[in-house]
This record gives structure tokens, sequence and C-alpha cells, in this order.
């Protein structure tokens, strides 16, 4: 993963920028042992390679053990991995390894219980950009290992008109037609819409998928009987339906059950509780 | 805020490597408008010099307005700030000033949850170093205008005994006895104790500071009086009493009632659900 | 653009590690005057924004004035810009401005000989990721400027499944099949395709767009005609065809003609000409 | 060499800055192959340690082995290199590498015919500070493979008292002093000159070095002539006649018969075409 | 030590940006040998570890080894440690090694200096923030290896009252009382006095630790019994008391014997001469 | 100077790395002030524009007025400088814009003194390469605001033939001859010798300085000359001569007396003591 490293070492910075001043007047400078991460709760683990890194960079000689593995749900107790090495980098990486795994591993918990709500239906459940500032690609990966699927990873790898590039442009077609004369060829168009006019308009410009925004339930399902519809009179390919906005853990099941394609969730990157894990020292 | 503006400006590259593919292609390169930050939810606002941050990075002829200060408890559909200047700028910016004001405005309004539970008591509501990796002084800074204050920012500015360390020390005394030797004369000694026996070690080496780890409500009763009926006995003077561990919403108020001075919260950091917020083109 | 400033600083401080020795002997400190470019050869110029910020990242207080715009075509002996301010500044930017200026203009005036080559037939050009290394956005922005199109900015922006993935799939619909398990759905398929075989194969595979590799004028006229029938008899839409490998300004107007969509051009880039461009102190 | 890695890093993440998603669709994470660099064209090889670096840092496992050396004349078809390890580095580093070795072998391929023509005369072919942005360390390396020499790296490390510095110091004579009384003892002074009055003018400055800029080649014959007469007639040491401007292959013999000393060509670097090398996945 | 690998890849960087021509004009590539490091002076060596990573920065081959450890005192003439390799590697980083080598050990040999002389009065000497910028934690490294103690590692782990906050705050209690407010419960507070006056304030704001600013030594003594007597009359703690200003060689042992706990000496960091030291490549 | 910025933000960085904790307790944030930098010893003035960088780098309104300019030598109590802005940011950039301003005026006053002894014989006093890491532009601007010369910047920008390279060619003669096969035409050779022998053999060689190192006056006379009767017999010019190694304030006027061009310092930078500045906040 690009910059992971880079990422590491500020982390590391961050929270020792002077050294540790406990740790360093406690344990002797080349005393080692072993330590063992344990989950407190139970959830889906993710970013062992990134706890990995952090104590490798502390201290090239550490050996990491992995017990489970990034994705698998485990019950609370259970023995994640064994580190160990010099004492002193297993003290000082401690906290930041855990804050990656703690926060990736809540995020793939997350993911993992809407993914499970959806799943007797066919329907994905996607990411988006609502992720933590630099830890994008990091949090991206917990949404696959909780079952979700990406969204596009940033502005440049994906075309979505949303509502304000339509107040912008006038009107969904003329959006369209601008985007249509800029991008490559080989990015789809999405239209974020916010009414069944928009959806038409959407429809009639040929996108390759339209997201509905913040549609109630109902009109979720009138949304996607329309495409049918219209796709049956057309003969056109029926886009891509996305849902998002005030998705939830209740009300994913019936949103699933309306016939739509993808469900994006902000919550799984902004509002993950964190997933209890520590590291004990074995002596 | 050292390092602020290289934060932000990973965090643009991050959501856009290789520019904004829709937003080039809709908006033109000269046009300008007006954009509102609106508050969709109540909650307190943190993080506006940011998102301005953001903006000014972008364009540094961008006009910002804010309606609002930090830590100001808003209510939904408040108008939080106004943003002015290039189109493509402000859209290509909104995200990334999303991510960090939601985040931010996040931990403020859960800390000041707390906060507002613990305040007839005259306990202080402390953060911990469970933090989002890079983000940590914004974060601190964050649980402060909830109204928390802060505890070390990271393990070179303040001595934190824990229990790792104890167990490589062998005892609390010996742990304390090794610090002295090495830390500089304006650091003080908090020692993290899991037991009433490690609480009377820690009282007779003295320590500045005792950390209740994971202690029940009851264990804290007693822990405090226990300290109290020493100092008095001894003459020495109390040592400052914090409490850590499981700490929720729902038993913070009677955690406070046991006359402890300090209760640190990662919950504030680690699992604060985001405060959703929503930037709009005013055309 | 995103870095371009460190781009800049970067070469700044190659081109001057240890400050310029001639004209610091030279050129009194506070000496101002005026200095002229000027295109010593017919061509398209381009990077006129990046030659002005190597002088403002000089000196903020120079000025900079166009005489004409990124993507016009000039004679020889065109004033292209005027730069006044510190002397000193302006001996020192010279050098790195101008190899900036003459490499992006020289890829904008080859790639316009190429656009005006197709031109009647409504066929685009574009660009590969052939480019320099650290300069591929503004080797792509100099396409632009001479009437290319860009083809994906890297790896993470489209899919292309290439020679060497089908070699290692086994084939065509096994690569095809993978990579729609894996991409996020904003992004197309295209296939290069080295043989007439692997064309039918990748249209089974309904894939969006196809690559013709290598292909001479006759297959590439055959494969035209095939891929035609094929959507005719199929009722399917017909995949954008694609050429590369080979292209010259001698035979691209005959390619043009056979009716493909686009005709990348490695060339473009990796073998452009600089075009010659000076700067005169004006005494 | 300074700062390579850094810059592969860079290479790296412009290609890639949110991974390969055809790649990685398609290869599995684990399987591992060979590939071999071929040479499409005839010519010089350079930069094979660059190509291995890039493969290095993707995935310090990989195996490289060279199969020519550096500044090896290579007929087509040759294999250059040959590279072993994961897939997925291999298919990721790939272009980058390439985009290198071909630049680099494009420099080196058109100095050696420069070189060729003037070796008969005891000339030297040097490059000039017309190089890319941020490859010129790369770049002065691949003429030294072609058999050219170098010129100063950059404005710090040789005086080069130019057009514009005369102007500035109003005579030729100025400008040495002011030069003289800056510089260090270690660093030599060369004078460009338009004119034989200028000409005359730096052999009483008794520069060490004077540059012919866009002599015409019956000028540069007079020039020679001149210099070595007052020379004999001065008994002063004859300073080192170098030639700039306007040098081609068809003309560069005719230069060298002159008697000069050294030859610089910017076309060398700013203008080479690249080598047609690829890269082949063996299954 | 963070960012100690960045630190000297600049130094490298700085003192070679364009390779160093006379090495790789005269030592074949491939050639390795042996230089040994010699004391050329008495001192305290301080810095081995610095100089070995400068070393293997270069050549990842190279193998030092130390003759003797950081912190040791060493005649005229010892051997301090022997690198073996690459000669190139040797020779290129020589200068860089022994500029942080001999800095180090100046610092460390100065500070041995002065704690020898305190040393049985019981008093600790500590450094300052009068360091080398971009070297203090290097530099703070060599005071405790000369057998010093730290100060405060920076404005973020100590609180300092100084001379100007108390101009600003008003007096010596508006300063403590607004500090007390901001701080976290893991930092004491010393305060800075020039008068006895000032130094009467502090104690009856119960700081920490109290700093006699530029104190003649009769002054240092009237102030080490003032706070006696305070102390006893009152039956609070005796704050720490430092002395810092005007410290010398000639009266650091006359300011011990007064009966303060710590000498603080800007001069161990800012002025200390270099120790003389030289690497000679055996051949 | 390229990279100055930087290195004054990594200083910054490094005295509060999170934030300054005195400071921002006590001063209010929009409080704003002024303050006088003033010399409290007798010495020259250096450093002023990176002191003013200092505080510019913290708050862009701080204004700054210079009561004297680099070069200056000043008395005890002089006032230097002026700073006004926030109070917050003078007391922060306090520290790190001294360290600075003390360290580079040490050396500017250092400098000067031996400047002064030579200046009857027209020699030139010049500094060495043993700088402080990453300092090094800086501190050679300072030996040149104390009147000397600079020698090489770095290994790239000079020739000098040293000890440990004539051991490894073998003799100077071999060395000679290497490195005039390698290095462009703009650098001179200069060669150390350590005994009469090698300065006839370097004589020999035509090299265009010789370094006489660690010779005894008496051995430098000789050495003068030797050179000068070479000269005179083989109408050869006579090459530059230097002397370093045991330069003191004491003997430098003997040495400059014997007829060298230039003398250079180690001591000037790596021993220079610091100049006693500080700075008053007015109120």
């Amino acid at each position: 993963m690009n910059g992971l490293e880079a990422i590491i070492r500020q982390a590391l910075s961050e929270d020792a920028p002077m050294g540790d001043v406990t740790t360093e007047g406690i344990v002797p400078e080349h005393a080692s042992g072993k330590a063992v991460f344990i989950a407190k709760q139970e959830g889906v683990i993710c970013g062992l390679a990134v706890a990995a890194k952090v104590f490798s960079l502390l201290d090239n000689q550490i050996r990491w053990e992995e017990k489970v593995s990034d994705g698998t749900q485990v019950s609370e107790g259970t023995e994640i991995a064994i580190v160990q090495g010099r004492l002193r980098a297993l003290l000082q990486g401690e906290r930041v390894a855990l804050n990656f795994l703690q926060r990736l591993s809540g995020i793939a918990t997350l993911t993992r219980r809407f993914v499970t709500k959806v799943a007797p239906y066919g329907v994905r459940i996607a990411d988006t950009r609502k992720t933590t500032p630099l830890l994008r690609m990091l949090e991206k990966y917990a949404v696959r290992c909780g079952g979700g699927v990406n969204h596009r990873f940033s502005l440049s790898d994906g075309v979505l008109i949303k509502d304000n590039h339509i107040r912008i442009a006038g009107s969904v077609r003329e959006a369209v037609q601008r985007v249509l004369r800029h991008t490559h060829h080989l990015l789809r168009i999405e239209v974020e819409v916010q009414t069944l006019e928009q959806l038409k308009e959407a429809l009639e410009c040929k996108v390759d998928a339209i997201l509905l925004d913040n549609f109630s339930l109902d009109e979720i399902q009138t949304a996607v009987h329309f495409v049918q519809e219209w796709a049956q009179k057309t003969g056109q390919p029926r886009p891509l339906l996305e849902v998002s906005g005030g998705v939830t853990l209740e009300n994913v099941e019936a949103i699933a059950r309306t016939g739509v394609d993808l469900i994006s969730v902000g919550t799984l990157t902004h509002s993950a509780p964190a997933l209890d894990i520590s590291m004990e020292v074995l002596v």
C-alpha cells in the first residue's frame, strides 16, 4: 500500500516525539520479552499487517506471529497475535499498533453486520469517501475484510455527478454531457438524484449508474419499478441502482429487499466504534 | 499547530491524487460561487479553522466566514459557515473539509455530554492516547472544545507507569524508583493500579497521581476512602486520583460522585460517531 | 495540480543545490530587470503556469505576464512571456523554467501534428502511461493542450487487461471475470488483444473497450469490420476500439480512416523533441 | 546516487496512487513468476540499476539478473535482464521500470552516435543543463554510459558566464572580475562568447575556458586559429575551447575537425527518443 | 531516536549533493578496505551509533566495530572504531561521520568536566534548550553520556515560567495560576526568578521548582537559606532549586557548595569545542 | 537559500512538537506586544534573516525591524532587532531564533578575529567542511559575514585529493591522473600534502592548488620558498598555497607572514562559542 510505512512512521513520531520517558526509565535497553494481542470483544479482526509493521519499524529484529488472519470473526478472549523482541520496542509500539488495529477492526466488524443483513438479497454493501483523513486506503481495506465492496477511491477514479454539480450545470442532462466530453474512456458515469424527475432525466442520458440519495423506502421501491419498466420499454440496459443516506442496521434489510444493487453506508467508516483489543506483556 | 498544513495537503492529495474528474468536466475553471455549511444534527461544532485551511490551500483567494465558533452547541439546521470563491475549489475541498469537521465535531459533542453529566461534582473528563493516528493534536483540541481536559499528549510529556511496566519491573516500587532516576524534574509520576494492594504500594512511593484501572464502582469508592484516610494518617499530600476503563454515559455520573479527580475516557476519541454536517452550493 | 509546487522546488534545488556561483558573483543582490521568453521555433506553447511558478517560488515579488496562452500555436520569434523582478531570481530560474516549458511545448507540438492528421476522421489521439517519471500530470496536460485526449492516468483509475495479464489468467475470459469481481462499479473494462481470436473472445465477454495492439493496417481494418458485424448480429453495443503500437505521423491518417475510435501514441510523451525557447534579459 | 530511492518511490506512487486495479483483480496475491526485458531496437542500454531498484522497492524478495551491463550496445531482440518474484510486483513495476530504462537508454544511444562521429578527432561530447527536471543525475550518468563527458552538474559547481551575465555586468572583463572576487579557489572560469570581439576580451581576462555559442563552422575555425596565435604570441596557456548551439549528427564531425576541445549538445538529454524495450512475463 | 535516519540522510546529501568528484575519480567502484577512527585528543566519546548509521546508509554491507562505547573517557591516540567495506563509501561518509562524532564527543567531554567538579556535592549538571537546531535529541544524549542530566526536551514537556511570561502576566502568582488551569496533571511547574521578592512569591504559590536566574554566588546562598527556613516554618515541601546563568568551570564548584539541587549550563551545548577525531584508511 | 524554510520548520517542531504549554497557559491567544534582541557581548552579528523567518513562519503578520545588519560588529548592550506581533508567536520563536542567531554570530565573531590578524598580509581565512550537519550553507554564510572566504561547499563542487586518496591511489601522480580523467573541465585540482616530497610530486603534476597539511611554521616557510624557486626555474605558474591544521589565533599571524595564500580553519565552524544574545519582551 503506497505510503503505509510513512504513515506509521508519522504515527510513531506523534506518539513519542521525544522518546518514551516511562519505558526508557523502567525497561533495560536490551531486555526482551513477549506480548500477546487479545480481543476483549467479539468482532472481525483487521489490520494485522499494519500492527506488524509498527513493530518492525521500531526494531527490525522483532518477530510477529498471527494467530488469526484479517477478516476472521473472533470471540471475546481470542488470542490474535504474538509479538516477541526488545521490550522497549513492544511497549513503545503498543498504543500505535492498537490504535490502528482497533479502528480497522471496528470498521470490519460493523461492515460484517451490515453485510450479513443483506446477504440473502444479493445486494452489496459499499463504503463512501467519508473516511478518516490519511487513512482511506486502510479503511477501504477494512471494509473489504468485513465483506463489503469499495466505492471509488477518490475524486480521480470515478465520476459521480452530485447534487451540487447538477445545480451548477443547470440540469442532469447538461452535467452528463459536459462530463462525457472530459473524462477518459475507462470511467463510467454515475448520477446522484434526489427526485423521480431527476431519475427520469438520468435514464434518458443513458448513464451507467444512478444513486438514489436520501430516498424513503417507498420512494426507493417506486424508483426500482420505474427503472425496470423503462428498461423493458426502451430495450436499454438497466443502469446499476445505488442507495445512500440514512442507512442503518435497522432499515438496511428492507432497502435490500427493494431490488437495488448497491447500498453505500458512510457510517461504516465515519462512525464505527473501535473494537476493544489489548496487548499484554507475558512475564 | 505543528504540521497541520502538511496533514491537510496529504488529505487533499488522498482525495484527489489525479484531480476531480467530475468537477473538472462540469464546472468552468473560473466560475465562482458560494456554499453554506449546515449542521444536520444537534451538537458541538469543532474544526472550523481546519475546514478554512482546506479551502485556502486549494485557492488562497477563497473567503471563509464563520457563523459560530468552535465549541458552540448548535441545533439541527444551524448555518455554521459560508465559503465563497472558485466553485472548483469549493467542490474539491468539500469532502475533506467535512471529513475533518464531522469527526472533530463528533468528538466535541460526545465530550460535552460526558462533561455535562459530571459538572455538578467538580470532576474533570480527560482524553487518552487512544486517538486516530496522525490526528491526535486535532482530536485533543476537540476534547477541549467539548469541555474536557487533556491527559498527556504522548509518551514523551508525562510519566504513566502501566500494568506492563510493573510486570517488567517486578513491583510498583521498583518501577517508580527506576523512573525517578531517569526522568527530568518537570515531570510528575502517575501509576496505574489494578488492585488495592498496588494502590497501597503506590501511596507509599509518594507518587503524584494514581490511575484506578478498570475498578468497579464499589472498588473506586473503597479506594477513594482508603486514600483519604492514608493522607490524614500520614500527613502526606493526597495524590490525584484518576479513573479509567469501562466508563460510559450511563455510569460516569456515579463514578464522579465517588470523589475522584479525573475520569479519562477512550471512547471520546476512538468511538465518537461523526456529527452530520453538509455543504450546499447556493445557486 | 497536486504536488506541482513540490516538484518545482526539487527542480530548483537540483539545479542549484548550493547557490548559483556565477550569478551571485556578478549580479548585485537587489538589482532588478526584465527578461523575455521567445520561441526560437514554430510550435504549440505549453507550461506557462509552471514557468510562472518557478519564478514566484524564487521570489514572490516577481511579475509574470503572458503574451500567449497554453495551447497557442506560435511562429518562430514570437514573444511568449515577460518576467520582471530581481535579476538574480530571473537568472537562477531561467534554466528550470525553460526545461519545463521546452519539454511540455515539445509534447503539445507533436500532439497537435498527430491530431491535425486525424481530425477529418473524427478519431481521437490519446496518450499512454509512457511518460517521464514524476511529470505525468504535466505531460498529460500538454497532450490536452495539443488537442489530444488522455487515456487513464495510472494503474488506479482504469482497467486495462494486457498481454501479461491474459497470459497469467490463462484466457481473456478468465481475466475479465476475475476483474469484474474485484473492481468498483465506476470503472469500465478494456482488453488488449493481439489476434482476431482474442478479439472474438473479448467481444463475447462484453467488455467496454478493446485495444488492438500492434495490428497491421490490414488487420485493423479486418477487426473493425468484424466488430461491426458482430454488433449488428448480436444487437450488443459495439465496444470502443483503440489502436496502439507503431503509430507514426506517416501512418496515423491511414489508421484513422479504418474507423477506429481512439489511437494512442507513446511517442507523444516518450520521444517528443523539446521545442526551442530562450529567455533573454533586456538591458 | 542521492535521493534515487525517493524518486523511484514517487514514480511508483504516481503510477499507482491507489493500487493497480487490473492486476489486483487478476493475479493471486502470492503467485510468482518470471519476466524478461528485451530490447526491441538496436541501442545502448542504460538504467539497469534503476529498474532493479523499482522492483526491490515493491518487494524486497525479488531477484534481478542482468544479462548485459550499462553502456553495452545491444542489437534488436537482445535479452537485457530477467526479473523473478511475486507477479503482482512484476506487473506493477513494469511501466515505471521501462519508463526509466527507455529514457536513459535513449540518451545513451544518441550520445554514442555523437561520440562515434567525433572519436577520430580526440574531441569530447558533453551534456548540458537541459535535462529533465528531477532526473539530471540519472541523465548525466546515461551520457557517460554513451561515452560522453559531463559538463557542470548545476549552477553550484562550475562558473559559466553567459550572455545574460555579460549584458548585466556591461562587459566580459567586468563580469570576470566580479566572479573572481566571489567564487572559491577550486572553480575554473568559463565565458560564453557570441563574437570575435568578446573572444578577444575573454582571452585578455585569462579565463580557463571559452564557449563559442552558436558560431558558424567558419567562425569556429577562425576562432580556433585566433586563439592558437594569441597563445603563441603571448606565451599564455591556451584556454579550453567549447562549442555549443545547433550541433547535429550531421555537422558534429565538421565541428570536431576544427580543433575545438569540447562540443556540448543539449539534444542528448532534451530530445533523445526513447529506446524501445519491453517486459514479457514468461508463463 | 525519531528521525535520526532522516537527519543523517540530509547531512549526507548536504555534503555530496552531486557525488564526491574526487573519490569517484580515484577510487575504483568495487575496491574495499578498512579505516580506523582515532581520538587525537583526550576526551569522552559519544555518537558511535550515529557514525555507524552514516556508513550503513551509504552501503548496507559495511561492517562497523566499536573499540570503546559511548561515554568512555579515552586518551589521545585511542582507537575508537574500525569500519570496513567499500572504500568509496568510507571516504564519502568520513566527514559526515566525524562532524557528528566530534560535536557529540565535544559536548560529552565538556559535560564530564562540569560533572566531575560538582560530584562531591551531590548536585546534578543539566543541559538547556540552547542546542543546535535539529540536533537536540542527539546533543541531550551526549550530555547524558558525559554524566549530566536532561532538563525538559522542548516547550511541550515541561512548564518553565520565565521572565517574559511573568512580565506579560503581571506577577508570578498570576502566571502560576493561569498555567495551573491549562496544563495536564502530569507536568510540574517551575518558575524562573530574578530577585528574592519573586522567590518569595514563587514559594507562596507552592511551585514544584524554582530557577535562580543569573544570581550571584552570594545571592544563591541567601536564596538557599531562605527557602530552607521557609520550608521549616511552613511545613511545606521544599521546592527543587535550580541555578542557571553565567556558570563556568571556574565557579561551578562554588555554586554546587551552596546546596542547590541542579545547575543548568547552556555552554554544554552551545559552546562546547569539538573533540579532535580522525579517520585513517589502512592500506 | 535552498531548504532554509524547511530547516526552520523542523527546528520549530523540535522545540515545540506538541505546543508551548507554558505560554499557551499564560498568554492570551490574541495578545500582542513587542520584544527586543540585545547583544549581551561584543561581537559580529549574523543570522538576522533567519531569525526573521522563524517568526514569520509562526505568524505571517509579525513585523521585524533590524537595527544593524549582518556582519556588523556591535558592542555589549546593542539593540539588534525589534520584533512585534502576537506575543505567543514571539515567545514560541524566541529560543529557536536565538539558537540560530547565537551560533551564526559566534562563527562570524571568531572569523573576524582571525581575519583581523592576517589582514596586513593579504592572506585569506577560509572555512572547511567541518560544519554542523544540516547547517553548512548558513555557517558558510556566517564565515563570509566575518570577513572570511569559503572553501568548497561539498564533495561535489571541488576536487581536493587528500591523504586517504593518495594512499589508495599509491602516489600523488596516480591520484591526480585518475581525477583528471574523471572531473568536468570547470573544476580545479588541489592536493593535500604531508611532506616536501609530496609537495614536489604535486608541483610536477601541475595541480592548481596545494594544501600544506599540519606543517610546522618552519616547514611552511621552507615549502613557500621551494615553490617560488620551482616556479621561477620552470616558468610554470605558481599554484595557490593553502595551510590547514593546528591554526589558532596565536599562530595565525606568523603563518600569514610566510607568504601562503589561504589559511583554512576548522575551528571557525566546529568550535566557535555562541555569542550571547537575548530577547526581552517590552511591557
